[in-house]
């Protein structure tokens, strides 16, 4: 095999990543779409460990079970000792992109015996920055997707795109075009195929690597953080609240998470960055003001955040019906 | 005045601006080029402050004398107690945009009696972190603007540029339209006339304000990560080096920090993620490899970073001249 094409490549990174993250684990599986991203990983995972290949069928297009039955043929042919379709059922909770992703890992999570891995490449890593720009939630929505986060390994993250289509082509291999992709309903596809070929030309090429890049070191700050606020998080508790004294003394971004933490603790759903900084101003700018009303995970009542006698209180209280 | 109406917005905007960050500060400059945000500014300003408008002309139109001249009676109309004319001679350093703003606050920090307003509105930030993402050389370069980073002030960071142009209408005032602004040539002009749109089309409206919030997240997580880098650096200082051993026990984000600050302080240049996490290999992944070369400040001569006795070393060397 020419140790300078796409193949050798790709092998050199999963072996890389197999050395640093998974030590002597025995076997793993792979996620295999029938695409070739998946089809190219499956091949190189293949000929290093013993593999099982997890297909999901997400039954969301005509031919998916002809689909699924290809990649199975596709994957035993490629040396994996198993290769099984698990079909699922889509729900419709956040539009049916999340849903299926949704659906997906959850199917892949209880077949898997072992470590998955995942086809996700330095373009999908770019695509997934820039969705969570457009939702301004944060460094955390920036920072991407983890190259390790067990059970999930995504050794291709720093790919480009163009190396796994490189490599179906030099092992022979004809991978399956998800006409999803070419589909313009879905906001990712509209990213890849009109916004990042934009975003190149006017900046003048190298996006899709800044915006790894970016995501790297976003992450690498942002849990840098995450994990002093833990801390914090614990010696601030005072009950079921939080004291004000010993937020008063954290630093804003810090203190800021330990409020995120505990209200995501008591139940909340849906914060946004304004409802948290509504609390946080119950600590740092404190003139008597009523709470913060947030979403909460319990159906007809929502979460209140205010403050008594120095501490951050949290109550649920019935949503108010329309009369 | 109308306290619904955009002049009454942006007053409260900079009066807000005034009581957190200036305190009594009895005087104030402003910036002023003419065009709709800083004239709104201006406006503004003048009835708040005795305000001093500096106008810069930079010399790069063929009417710029005339544009500079308009705004100086426009400032002097709006209630402003003096208002100059500063011409510079804009170099082509780091590309004309790059220099244009290099020469114009110098000549604003030169000219200033007190701290200077700027007119960067919410759009203006939003395009600077899309600018920043495409270097992606990190959290920093996509943290935006500063509110306040003292003698610059800039009150309308949170404020969308059809405020201010509401605000000249509603003043009768005519304000300059830099031709520079629709000039495909100019990356800034192109981000805020096709990747912008193209991004608020594609992921539902909300982009420039997700940007904005964004960067001031960053710019707190950022700065926290510094403060507790700069303290780190004076602890793991050996000498003119760095103590590896005081170095492992940082976190990674603060480790590369502080050997970020050790690099510039020696004089390096166009820094790189790659050099510095180079560099950061030698402490985390020594295996007795050379060092990393990187550009210094010094004509002829580059920056060797190596290590030896366990201590991080900087060396100049001479750059090899090709034979």
């Amino acid at each position: 095999m020419d140790r300078s094409g796409a193949v050798a490549q790709l092998r050199r990174v999963v072996e890389e990543f197999a050395a640093r993250y998974l030590g002597s684990a025995e076997c793993w599986c792979v996620g295999l779409s029938g695409g070739p991203d998946s089809l190219a990983l499956t091949a190189v995972a293949a000929h290093l460990r013993p593999t099982t290949a997890l297909i999901v069928d997400h039954g969301l297009q005509p031919d998916s079970a002809e689909v699924a039955e290809t990649a199975r043929a596709q994957a035993i042919s490629l040396g994996c000792r198993d290769a099984q379709v698990v079909c699922v059922r889509v729900g419709t909770d956040g539009g049916l992109e999340a849903a299926a992703r949704a659906a997906r890992y959850a199917a892949l999570a209880e077949r898997r015996d072992g470590p998955v891995l995942l086809a996700h490449t330095l373009d999908d890593q770019a695509e997934t920055v820039l969705l969570g720009l457009g939702r301004g939630s944060g460094p955390r929505s920036i920072a991407g997707m983890r190259p390790y986060d067990p059970p999930w390994c995504r050794p291709l993250l720093g790919v480009r795109r163009n190396v796994t289509h490189d490599a179906c082509r030099e092992l022979g291999l004809t991978a399956w075009q998800d006409p999803h992709n070419d589909d313009r309903r879905f906001t990712r596809t509209r990213l890849r195929q009109e916004v990042l070929p934009l975003l190149e030309d006017v900046l003048g090429g190298g996006v899709a690597e800044a915006l790894a890049r970016t995501a790297t070191a976003l992450r690498e700050d942002t849990d840098l953080i995450d994990t002093i606020a833990a801390r914090a998080l614990t010696a601030a508790a005072a009950g079921s609240g939080l004291d004000t004294a010993a937020l008063t003394a954290l630093p804003g971004p810090v203190r800021r998470r330990v409020i995120r933490s505990w209200l995501l603790a008591g139940g909340a759903t849906g914060l946004t960055d304004k409802q948290i900084r509504g609390v946080d101003a119950l600590v740092t700018d404190w003139r008597g003001q009523g709470g913060v009303a947030v979403g909460s995970a319990f159906r007809g009542q929502r979460l209140f955040a205010g403050r008594r006698d120095g501490v951050l209180t949290l109550r649920l209280e019935p949503v108010a019906k329309p009369s």
